[in-house]
């Protein structure tokens, strides 16, 4: 495990709003573009956000494209929070490698390259290519009998992310997405967006993947035990991390803080990303300006969180999947935002006549 | 102007439901992907729709693909039914051939082609690549003095629309996708979607792309005309359409039913699509199987006309602007939808255990 005091710290300390000229240039542009002002709906909002994140209006196009698939196992599996076994985790690393799993066909359909990072699963996984090694501990510990993580590993997995963001950027993407796999996670999850937005276990506690109503009785009584024992607030997010979340969680926060610190937008996937979003904005209110959320989960306590983040999800198709599937699904579409501006010509330069007078018909 | 008696009553002939074998082949294949059973949600219904409408599991990719944004005017835009000068549309059909335009944007990040068809422009166009010269006639009839176009017309429209169809998919296309454009086809297309869905037209009326209250309320008024003056019925939809519909209306109503009628997933873009689709199914019940809601425009009739199509939208955005841009959008989703069936290991394959007893969680 590295000690690099300071990484998490500097990296917060980068992170800076949306550039306010950009994003009104961007504005003025899309009004100008040949087509009924606001016509384009979120698109606009994506376009500007991009715009202001890069500091530069048109922004660059969000390509090349990297998911980050973070895997890790979880202690409170022991629960029985899922009916899934956990050495499904080690499974769907070695599916994601060869290039058998939902991620890899929609990454190969929007061209977006998989990275996948172990950053915690409870097995010794071979080294083969693709796979980055970068295990903090086997699987965090039952948050319902002890904390989840110390917090010395919280920091490690949060500077696995901060890292890996680096990386994927100096290595020429211009585009995050996150993804995730650890079963047991929604339960981790619930736990971290009950604690950071205020709302009830219950409201948060979602079926996962899709169990029975007594099986979410138990989960619910399971975060609510956890919370009870370790009372996290979302004054310590580090110390509410290491208590009940997850070692992708926290991965995913360096992750996220990391893009935002380099200005790279990051789509977000399901409930997993936007748990790990609601504690990097405790760390870093401005870090939303990187985030787009790229869908809607069926999970519950995604809505509650996106609500939180101010964040609007681009798809909304009933997916409980993770992976990174939902945040690979709107690639296209913020990739289609950016385009836009960038390529659209305008009223005067196409020779089209501008409805100048008020907004729109047609 | 082509008289070919018979075209539209053959390929309607022709349209089949989904393959049934295929259908139960794609429900047994996706529940042994590797994946929670459901997860993937409405992509999931997709794939299920592209095997039975290929007859085949896993169904072939859909691409590549092509928009076709067929452009026309409307006589009703004399009646003041929208702020834009009727030569935009020139304006614009000029801006799609030179690529400016949102939707050549969107298509170059998706990968689509972009065909335009004056199947009715009020203007004499220039002859260039890219450009199908198909008019019928120059712009519609003011539907609230006399029919917007004869019987003759009507079905010369169609028929323009079911050999595009044809065309496209013999140079190889696999996906279509609808596109318009028209200063005023939101008029026409509440006219239409009021007289198939059965609601009224202050219902199905929107703003296009902007209008204020006072000249919607005029819209309405004017549409209330024109189905007072002609009445207009679902029990014959080529009347209704020669009444009150647009030349680019009709020729989506061909382009609808002739990539039903050749197993071929068509895109549906916005209003004006669905308002060619209540048509289409009024005309070939089955042809719905062949039919993908790309997105819910904001147009009110938009979302009255998928409902009575019973489609899902894939895309929610707000978008109002045409051209196909909502169909463009959605077409990675759709690609998405049938690689993951293709591509994706199943349980046993991948040696991943599946948790048979019950519907999952994670």
């Amino acid at each position: 495990m590295r000690d690099r005091p300071g990484l998490i710290h500097d990296t917060v300390a980068a992170i800076r709003p949306l550039d306010a000229s950009a994003v009104a240039a961007a504005v003025a542009r899309q009004d100008n573009l040949t087509k009924p002002r606001g016509s384009l709906g979120v698109l606009e909002d994506v376009s500007i956000q991009l715009a202001g994140l890069a500091g530069q209006c048109p922004p660059p196009l969000p390509e090349p494209a990297a998911v980050a698939v973070f895997a890790a196992d979880h202690g409170v599996h022991a629960q029985g929070v899922t009916p899934w076994p956990q050495e499904v985790t080690a499974q769907m690393v070695a599916n994601f490698l060869s290039g058998g799993a939902v991620i890899n066909a929609i990454a190969r359909q929007v061209g977006a390259e998989v990275v996948v990072v172990d950053v915690g699963v409870d097995a010794e996984l071979d080294a083969v290519p693709g796979l980055l090694p970068r295990k903090i501990r086997r699987g965090t510990r039952d948050m319902t009998v002890e904390a989840a993580m110390t917090r010395a590993e919280t920091v490690a997995a949060i500077e696995v992310g901060i890292d890996l963001a680096r990386d994927l950027v100096v290595a020429g993407n211009r585009c995050l997405l996150s993804g995730d796999m650890g079963i047991a996670n929604t339960t981790a999850s619930a736990a971290l967006i009950a604690v950071f937005t205020g709302a009830s276990v219950a409201q948060v506690t979602g079926r996962g993947t899709g169990i029975d109503d007594a099986m979410l009785a138990h989960k619910v009584e399971v975060i609510e035990a956890a919370l009870h024992r370790h009372r996290p607030t979302a004054a310590d997010p580090v110390g509410a991390l290491a208590a009940v979340g997850g070692l992708e969680h926290a991965a995913l926060v360096g992750f996220l803080l990391g893009a935002a610190a380099l200005r790279t937008p990051v789509i977000l996937d399901g409930v997993i990303a936007a748990a790990a979003a609601v504690v990097a904005t405790a760390l870093a209110p401005e870090s939303t300006a990187a985030m787009i959320a790229g869908h809607r989960s069926s999970e519950p306590g995604a809505t509650h969180a996106l609500a939180h983040l101010g964040l609007r999800p681009l798809v909304d198709l009933d997916l409980r999947l993770g992976e990174g599937s939902g945040a690979a699904l709107s690639l296209g579409l913020v990739q289609s935002a950016a385009r836009i501006l960038r390529e659209v010509a305008t009223f005067d330069s196409a020779g089209v006549t501008d409805k100048i007078t008020h907004s729109g018909g047609a």
